[in-house]
């Protein structure tokens, strides 16, 4: 049977960029629905009515939600190549701890430098530097947090990467000079065109998603 | 090599009562030490650093953090018995979807029913019931949410029914009357020993913990 596999999509969601790295790591082919945050399609809506978000990835007529959890069923599904995560069970936990990690600290901390004001701003900037400076600790000397090849925790924090621009701007402030390890890091990832082909341009984001959503949020 | 397993544990968190259920829905022997949690231990704080939270199973002295990743962790670990996962890629991601919805749900809104106050109270009521009854589309006509066996789902929920007589107290209604089959399934659930052995007595929850949360916390 041939595989019927659809990504509902926005370009500059760091979940949805997830969703494309793995897919691209595993060098699998699909199509790809731009949806709209702000008009959400139909199809959105039937995929995911519980949530209502992007990404969701529809196998063969059946959605699979939650980026990580798309990920991992991705992962499984074609386990032939490049694994995401490892076999053994303990190690499986602690990549799992770090993903887990990544999605409970990073992009809460980011919209509130984003989006937020004053003090609110203050704070989120200095959380955004601690917890990175956590996951420099746990990347330590390797080359990727998956070892030598980029694994699950690898995926889940490299879209935000992309979105180091916007924080920096809308925060005034340098990831890089406090957190250069995390910020080679990502230039290291972005040599592997499976990386770079999936993430969206950081300059973009800012442009043509930030702006914008500030904007109609009634932002200044 | 004899296996030592020992569990961190705090007897009315929701989270620890999930790794006792699912340990003991596997018939796993383990040490479980008391913590407290207005007076973290040390032995916490060295194996949980980055969150300083039970549970924490620690397996032959590597620690794994983070209930549902522990849950896993045993499943992966002791897979011989009682699964609590399905073998096929798409329906674990439909397991792992329902029990990310009872974290990121349940937790929060019962939480904000028995510390909350006057509208936001209110609010979470209303939202806890939502929840619930979504989580009864879900359940459908299936005795159990893994189908004819307590699964992943049914761990990550189950304890949060302990926790219904504190919500139903602090917020003055009753969960039974607006969703049945929920109630229904929390009963079915505890005739297996395996649960009734685990799940901490409501009464002692409110009385032990909840009363004196309270107070510590200078909330009436």
């Amino acid at each position: 049977m041939a595989e019927e596999l659809v990504l509902l999509n926005f370009f500059s969601s760091a979940f949805a960029m997830r969703v494309r790295v793995a897919l691209a790591e595993k060098g699998i082919q699909y199509e790809c629905k731009e949806d709209n945050l702000f008009d959400k399609s139909p199809l959105l809506l039937e995929m995911n009515p519980i949530h209502k978000k992007v990404p969701v990835l529809i196998h063969n007529g059946k959605p699979i939600c939650e980026s990580l959890i798309i990920v991992q069923y991705i992962d499984e599904v074609w386990n032939d190549r490049s694994p995401l995560l490892a076999s053994d069970p303990y190690q499986r936990s602690q990549t799992r701890f770090w993903a887990d990690y990544v999605d409970k600290k990073v992009y809460s901390a980011g919209k509130r430098i984003w989006l937020g004001k004053g003090e609110e701003k203050e704070a989120a900037k200095k959380e955004l530097l601690e917890v990175l400076k956590t996951l420099e600790r746990e990347l330590g000397d390797k080359v990727y947090f998956g070892g030598e090849t980029i694994g699950l925790v690898d995926v889940a924090l490299l879209p935000f990467s992309s979105w180091f621009y916007t924080y920096e701007t809308c925060g005034n402030f340098s990831i890089e000079a406090e957190c250069p390890k995390i910020v080679a890091w990502a230039r290291r990832c972005m040599k592997k065109e499976s990386v770079s082909k999936s993430l969206a341009d950081p300059h973009k984001i800012y442009n043509d998603f930030v702006l914008d959503a500030k904007k109609k949020l009634g932002i200044e």
